[in-house]
């Protein structure tokens, strides 16, 4: 998976005007123009590392005769102590990078462990762990980029590419079947329906007029196991809501396909990393 | 405090092209145009309400024509149960919304709540609690703005503002001494210089040396209270690193100025809020 | 189905400043400011109208004072001469609007023309047409939505939202099977695998792989027939490349699902609409 | 001619933007980082190709180390099977780029096409061919600059670079000699002045008040004859209106100086071009 | 005349974002939200102001609700002392804006002033005053404006849309001949053709391959006098370079049709006009 | 000091835009693509010249391949008919850049030689000179740094980053004691105060308080030295307003620590620099 280089250039560049402005007044002042340096980033805790290639562009955008080596690629295991990237090259460049670039690697590291922490916890049931649309303004690529390196995957990116149908859209329509049967005239042959369901009868109703995905809403795991039963691999079943560290595992072993985790980008937790500049 | 409205527009236009891109096509083939209906946003948890303008001008944004009632003011607490903000439009609109408009609030809700917490522990000790540029790509002024709401206090914006100078500056002068006075010749009258020091003899050099603010980098409380003990007045002191809620008090009792944390703004947890519409 | 109005008004803010730059010489020296004038935008061909709301919302753009009374909405029949809408302000900005809008809303107008006329065609048969990717840089939205309103649907909106297999990537993996197996483990459940064959051994291997929709490449009316005859509903079938005006029923007739015509957006003629002000 | 680089690379971010918004699902998924190929653009029909450096650039924009080998450059004559530009680099670059590539190089060789086609057929004659402001949003450089390969010109870029008087302008000034003295009086001394006129007596006006270029709207090509011998050779006549391809050449042969055709830019037929990758 | 609204918002919004940043530490902290107070703008020299509805339109972007009464319009003479415009609306607001406010209004009637005092000097002779390219960044379309206001012309806006040939120019064509009939095939009939000469031999050449408009460059007054015998009404000759305010008078008087003054726009002497608030 | 670089290439990127929009209608047409020159750009007057890596980069922008050879950089001396940069490439690149990239170093250099001549001036006092926020829109980073290249100083770049009271934030706090503590209490520990004073009460109450800085505006060099006295170093002093080159002297002689000179970047000459192509 590659992230779009035109949006990951415009990320930076927005961090980096952002956090220099006109200038680096420390920097510029103190550092000369030909003192050069040598600079890595180090894992500070153990995890799954991500960003490490948009770290390093924030270093090349900056200055492209920056040298990187990149030790540790993304979606890689790294253990506190271990260095993920060296760099080479003006001080002042490493010194007016370095925030930007921490500040993406760990909120991305950050996303990518929490995302495995998930996938280890469901491993051995047929269930996968999927991100949500509960992501932060202007961040929403980065971060389920990074949901991916953590091994987890991702739920539909926009309001265009797919259809999710909540109580507003069935009330509207009047009922699940119109609403999907409506909805299935209209849009294109590559948009998917997901239809949220808050009882085993709108499930029947779903699954009857052919939902592709069934959103299981707040249902207990013991419901979850009889939404499983009924539906019978005629769709797919997607449990959403509620769910703790603790129950994760009871929901993955109900028989569901997909539990989404709004967490997982909403609140996410630095990871901790550091770069050592001489 | 107010945000810049034009960050704010461009903020909120960013996060509603990413999430509707062309059109959502659940909600715009199934609700119709001239439907209307109420909509509430609800608190789901006890704490410090911030962005809830922002939320509501997302909805402007997208239709001058919503009218919203708002019920609690960023900075103000609320209680589980507590409603923010009442909206009343078209339901489309109210529907498209939705996610872009609790994603900032959440956001900001947890930055603010999360603040404020600490600013509780260190009340009565002369401390306060100061933010960092740990920050978010593109939601630098956002998130700052809700440590305000939150009851702490910012620390410099970007690197253009105020000077911090780390080892590596102060190598590349020759020392503390060297590093200040020359960067005292070169910046403007309004710009503030901190010193990073890592033990009571840098302390003492930078005071000597007529340093702004003197940052104790990792130090222990009890060196601390030596720190304020030997500075005595003559700069303000700020703590950093290594700051737990379990420490935090007893740092803030040994007499320092300001308390930064990095976790503010780089390990948001979001503040539940729901949306309710009919 | 209404467009993003953020596209919408950054779409036609760059046609306005490629028009007008600094200023309209002849206008704004000839024109008083307080001279108030009326305009009608009238068809002079039959078709389908779109693009009326984009039309309008220029000259509000320039001026939110001009008064619009909008008579054929989006989607619907127009016939030569019928007026589309009438407007009534300032000359001036009826002036400096008019060629923007009408550059907008005959493009538009004139691919729902289009569009029309092929579902007409395969009006009757289980057929629907949909559109392509083959749009001009920067219009896709508009493109895409005046596809919607002659009545025909959208293809897949970018890269992101679907799968869509061809050779490299069939060849890359090691053969359909193999490609559709690996993709369906890694994309999220809301995506849809689409894939290309040219014989009916590739559409047999694609069925048994479980494409959701298989693409049948400038098969030949006959050869399609027996592929849905294979095929037996387990997939959707996509017609697609050098199907003619004149073939389009035959292919139409075959059963497949979906007749995709890239010249619905590549080859647009616009569709004839006047500006009368007075 | 040259394209204005910025603006170049602008629409084709603009385009890969929109095309491949977060990833390519397909390709990122199937195509190893590490697998290069050999592609080539082909024409599949006759005409004059247009675009072949902004295709070319589609591709380096997306990696800089894709080395490619242009074969037939802007403006020059390919035939069904010509092979116009060779390519060679990262399979996954080369499948990004195809779809942007494409419709940008078939939409500026179907407009060099298209002129070239009028250009041939009034040869002899004096008569130019030229565009007009019927572009399309955000297009019009690269459609002028089409236009130019296939050996027509170009009318005025936009609003302020040239001054034309239509009915609504000399109504307001007072008839044609009134605003023709009003402009000349207040716009710099390198804007040219042309007068929309519909009749005998409007161009003897406009004649004799020094008009520099006279538009006869609709007019049959016997009154253009007239029209050329009262000129005298004292302006230059622009044919426009109800122009087409049968009547084109008596209009030219007429004598006018320049016929302007709205629908090489309004209505362009894509230009067949294939992309093969191996 | 009026600017292009769409500019205007445009560099309004740079210079307030330039401005503004964040916040404003000293207002927002201090000024109370609902505290409402009176401005106006006052000149405090003699001249011509430009730029009143911009500076008008800076507080109405940060605040939609500010009142204003504009007593002089752009282009009006002022006295010292003179008010201006008069604001009602929120004090924050009015501290906000005051500078970004006064930084426009004061360079515009900076340049409406200098122009104005160059047209008084010629007043009376057939020549008129012109600006150049010799603009700053981002800023020519309001200084072209501003020029006009005082009661001087526009020069070309950019390269596009008129001719001018330089010595390098004519070198790489063969000569003025050559390189006049070249262009005049290939630029499209609106736009204008200009050559540079330094001699009456370069004049004569120009003047006999009709060349619309002819630059003296450097020439003495007396030269320029034989020029204008020379060019008898053949073409506009416009004098350029070398030209100071004791020269200006005779230059004028030699003739010639339009004489351009970069320092209208590349050396501007602010015009004083403070802002009042209570 | 080194400018923040997307800043510059957006600038220039702009500038350019700006000039050359479509294309350059004579470079075009005229210059062969392989043609091949030298230019210089050379002093035609004596100061200090700012700017010249942006002009460079002017050039790198619109061709990577043009060589450069920069012989005086920013901030150094140079007297008429030095020359400052020597270019090498394509003849066409070098005619387009040549306008943009000539105003912006005559700007800037303008800057930096009047900033250097009151630098001069107030030579072996204790004063220094510094910049203000009256600046042109969007060039405010390049008009500080070239303030500096003169030798002077930036005061604050925005309002975000320093606090300045004013009469109306003084009159809405209740007094200058009320605003300072209020302020003190709010804004970060990073942030400066300043206080503007007419009078020595003023000054006395501020100096009470703890402003960080003083302002004293408009008073005349006596009461200037009375301030100086009082304070007694106990806060920096600003004289700002009024000031012209003869008293300049005078007002630095009385001891105040910055003298604040709006006309630095509000009424800029241009320093003479001509380009110089073969």
């Amino acid at each position: 998976m590659t992230l779009n280089k035109f949006y990951v250039d415009n990320i930076i560049k927005t961090a980096l005007m952002e956090d220099i402005n006109y200038c680096d007044v420390t920097t510029d002042y103190l550092i000369p123009e030909n003192q050069f340096g040598e600079g890595r980033l180090m894992a500070k805790a153990d995890g799954i590392v991500c960003g490490v290639e948009i770290a390093a562009r924030v270093f090349t955008m900056l200055d492209e005769s920056i040298e990187i080596e990149i030790i540790r690629h993304d979606g890689e295991n790294v253990k506190y102590g271990d260095d993920i990237m060296k760099l080479s090259g003006k001080t002042s460049v490493l010194l007016k990078g370095e925030r930007t670039a921490l500040n993406l690697i760990q909120h991305m590291s950050g996303i990518a462990t929490a995302a495995n922490k998930y996938v280890k916890i469901v491993e051995g049931t047929g269930a996968s762990i999927a991100d949500t649309r509960k992501t932060l303004p202007g961040l929403r690529p980065l971060q389920k980029y990074a949901v991916i390196c953590g091994g987890a995957k991702n739920h539909r990116y926009n309001l265009s590419d797919a259809a999710m149908l909540k109580d507003n859209h069935i009330d509207a329509a009047g009922g699940i079947t119109a609403a999907v049967t409506k909805l299935r005239s209209k849009v294109g042959h590559m948009t998917k329906i997901e239809v949220e369901t808050r009882n085993l009868d709108e499930l029947r109703e779903a699954l009857e007029v052919g939902a592709d995905i069934i959103m299981l809403d707040n249902m207990s795991p013991d419901m979850m196991k009889q939404a499983v039963k009924i539906t019978d691999g005629k769709a797919l079943l997607e449990a959403s809501g509620g769910i703790t560290d603790e129950t994760l595992r009871a929901v993955a072993e109900s028989g569901v396909d997909i539990i989404s985790v709004g967490a997982l980008t909403h609140s996410v937790k630095a990871f901790d990393i550091s770069m050592y500049i001489k």
